[in-house]
């Protein structure tokens, strides 16, 4: 059996962002060497996610409103979290768009359709945070 | 390891409709020959689910209304991804749903708890579309 | 390849409760001896969730809540699973929690961010429950 293991390290200046993270897992793909088998790919904290949607603007923005009216960011005292931190929601927000994503390799390729791409999304940024790529297979 | 690969399709007539693909993965599992590992299955387009939860109507009208309060699908022009489309609520519905789910393989079986059952959710139908079923393991 | 099967019991009195189940997951990992590979960790019953966040008191009630205004358990009369059952809600609250989490094994660790830890998130206790830890690898 081969295993690859890499992180992949983000800086959101902001709040909150989706980034196509599709191209960086490809090529740890290719790093590894494994024709057939599972890759994972998991946000390290808590605060954010990997998910698999469509690479689309206005799609992005629509999943931003609707995250803020699912768990809104405002006022940060309604939630018991925030005692010196402000970032209940995200903790929230990555429920719904969960924490990693587990894909197929199959001939050396990400095995999708013909529409899906890899995020990272951000809900409390302002910092480094990272995303594990963890590939087993031969 | 061996390691196996097939593709389900389904057509929905409909706009959205929960589909029980559990006999079509164990058929899978039984054409594969693993005995110990792990099973993803996952849709394979972005506006649909494959999850795990109880074959019950109810249930199902009930996950139907639910969905459609979380994410109405009208109006449609509330969406910013909705130019020429009207399927951004299926996006939405979809990562509530998941995309996928990953079953543990043992001595031949899926490891399912009493009332597991897997499901195909559709959620912006009339079209062919497709699920994913890898399989790796011994 | 390696591969390790254990079930987890749990009992919770309570209709809902959180628990912190990473001691048990890691001790699993130690058993099975496996040094590079996958964990899959899923509840076997599909009104709980298995899912990765921090361990913080406050948080957690911040999800109860959250969970009940996204789905509440009352009326109970307003869902059609309700027949001779009263848990409609905790199928829901369980989609959006999750049913399982795969996490990465390296050098004979659970390979996680600062702050992750796994949760058994019961939504109708009251009765003995199973969590399924499959590890795969070598």
């Amino acid at each position: 059996m081969r295993h690859y293991r890499r992180e992949l390290w983000f800086h959101v200046p902001g709040r909150r962002e989706l980034i196509n993270i599709t191209p960086e897992v490809q090529k740890c793909l290719e790093e590894s060497g494994v024709q057939e088998g599972l890759i994972l790919v998991n946000a390290m904290h808590i605060t954010a996610s990997v998910f698999i949607n469509d690479d689309e603007p206005g799609l992005h923005q629509d999943y931003d409103e609707w995250l803020e009216k699912l768990a809104p960011h405002e006022p940060v005292s309604q939630y018991r979290h925030n005692k010196g931190e402000d970032n209940a929601d995200a903790h929230m927000k990555r429920q719904i768009m969960g924490r990693e994503v587990v894909v197929a390799v199959t001939r050396g390729k990400l095995d999708f359709g013909p529409w899906e791409q890899i995020f990272y999304g951000e809900f409390d940024g302002g910092r480094k945070k990272r995303v594990l790529v963890k590939i087993i297979g031969e």
